[in-house]
């Protein structure tokens, strides 16, 4: 019920997952109930494996994220979490509050063992494919500790989600080599070099769109600007290219016929069009989609978390953060008098 | 001579720069004084107010900034910027060694009162206009206190270069809302709004190219990651479009009539197009060029040198520096256990 076109989309979104794949999973639908229905009867879904639990009340984007998980206790993501972390449900998907979703499944699932922060990533395209920036504006103080459980996260998201086989993992720095950047950064690289991942040193702005690296680790205050300075591209290019065709007929023309391809070129500039983004970290699957998301993107979320219920992801992280770290590094970012 | 096509397009801008506005001013040029003599019988420069000083050592792009001012004492750059600092020029400008150009800067020439760190800015397009991002990348560590003067240098520069009446100066941060970010960034909001800069707040990813703010202020570790995505963008663009008109011969045919305005159109995404940055915060004026500058690129940059030596840019950086900060916030974040 979060998300800004709440239950349209969200109705539409999961019949179309459900028709896409021939009832190849059930979809509990949580919210308010008549509305909920009211939009399935415009579908005709009987038949689809759907059902509704109801909740009556609502997060909404301006609520502060912990006081209404307090206060709303019968909301649709406290309910639709609770079934998830009662097994009721695989997993979890929604397109509401950000800051609330991911506090719901950070204090209701519970963290995988070894993660001291789950994180959100983002998916960025690149030169070589998806790329998955984590943390995507989740954590903005961070310790090198938590930089390196972000790397760790990521690439098992890759390697298990997008089937990278030995992802490449890279820390965001303003330099190739290991001694640029904060003492943070500094030591992150250390973990990270000591880590089983594929660990391909410090990459920089310029190769997050070349796709050096399918992994790109940085804390939430870099990683938010980033994503939201790509995101502003498309708009930018638009205003230069409508003013450089102004007053000409004929490159207006051309402008005008090369909108599709630019368009379509441009398109996953926008994160959004992911369908969701998951939070990692968490003991279950949390999948969170965009305010506006479309019906595709609903149906897409669906999907991703079909797929991330399937995979054996928290599994992998686990084991993956489990490993030993190298003592000395462990312990000056652990026990160390400057907080690393 | 320490730029990568020294003293070819040195020589060369220089020429230009002369030419193009009748020996408005001298132009002394610093290094081996054979090679440039080769080059200036190249450009039948007689007539031109040109001058050549000897410098026999090179601080090449692989120096260590520091050790390399130390060693070579008779570098084009250290000579170069002795002749400024004894008044024998009236501004520097080179297209070598960022940090040694800095650190030379910062040496030689000595900080303006007030200031604790001397900064570079960059040049960005936006939709209103261009926008100064400081810090480019030159304090990649930075406390509240800096970020402030990063604001109080850009937004001097902006409205004694760029003549913007009263520059809108705006803090980059992950949420508009004033206790969004790290600790830092709070702190320096607060010492910004105090201030008598025209500060609009925080400013997001989102805002840089949309032209919210004429100055935009940050970290280095943030703003050289902005920039070197930022110069990513029409690479990336290119390939995508050439992958999406693979194959469609009509797509291909369209593209290939639209080329130019979308280069002219992304031109000024590459920051270097703007000939040069300035070091800010210096006693003196130093513009530092990329190290490939083309002809055309030293020459702006040249150009630009003589409108910041004309210009009286230290006298208000000193002048809006000096400003008493109110008490309690600079209290905090000068003596303060926390360093903020």
């Amino acid at each position: 019920m979060g998300g800004d076109f709440a239950p349209v989309n969200e109705v539409a979104g999961a019949v179309q997952s459900l028709r896409q794949t021939s009832n190849a999973f059930e979809v509990i639908l949580v919210g308010k109930e008549r509305e909920i229905r009211e939009q399935l009867a415009r579908h005709q879904a009987d038949g689809l494996a759907l059902s509704v639990v109801d909740a009556e009340e609502v997060i909404t984007m301006e609520d502060s994220p912990t006081a209404a998980l307090k206060q709303k206790k019968h909301s649709s993501l406290a309910v639709g979490m609770n079934l998830h972390k009662e097994g009721k449900a695989d997993a979890f998907a929604s397109a509401g509050n950000t800051g609330a979703v991911l506090s719901a499944s950070t204090l209701i699932l519970g963290r995988v063992k070894g993660v001291s922060r789950p994180t959100i990533g983002a998916f960025i395209p690149s030169e070589t494919g998806v790329c998955l920036l984590v943390d995507a504006g989740t954590n903005v103080d961070c310790r090198a500790r938590h930089l390196f459980e972000f790397g760790v996260m990521g690439s098992m998201y890759a390697k298990t989600i997008f089937k990278y086989e030995n992802p490449r993992v890279g820390l965001l720095n303003v330099g190739e080599e290991k001694l640029k950047g904060t003492e943070v950064v500094q030591e992150a690289y250390k973990l990270l070099e000591a880590s089983s991942l594929n660990f391909i040193g410090n990459v920089e702005g310029r190769d997050i769109l070349r796709g050096k690296a399918h992994v790109v680790v940085c804390d939430g205050f870099v990683g938010n600007i980033v994503l939201k300075f790509g995101e502003s591209v498309p708009a930018f290019l638009k205003s230069r290219l409508k003013q450089h065709a102004a007053g000409s007929l004929l490159r207006t023309a051309i402008l005008g016929l090369a909108r599709g391809s630019l368009k379509s070129s441009l398109r996953d500039m926008d994160y959004e069009e992911f369908g969701g983004v998951p939070v990692l970290g968490v003991n279950g699957v949390s999948i969170i989609g965009h305010g506006k998301s479309t019906p595709k993107a609903i149906k897409n979320m669906i999907l991703r978390a079909d797929e991330v219920a399937k995979s054996h992801l928290n599994k992998h992280i686990e084991d993956a953060m489990s490993l030993p770290l190298p003592v000395e590094t462990a312990l000056a970012s652990e026990h160390g008098n400057r907080k690393l």
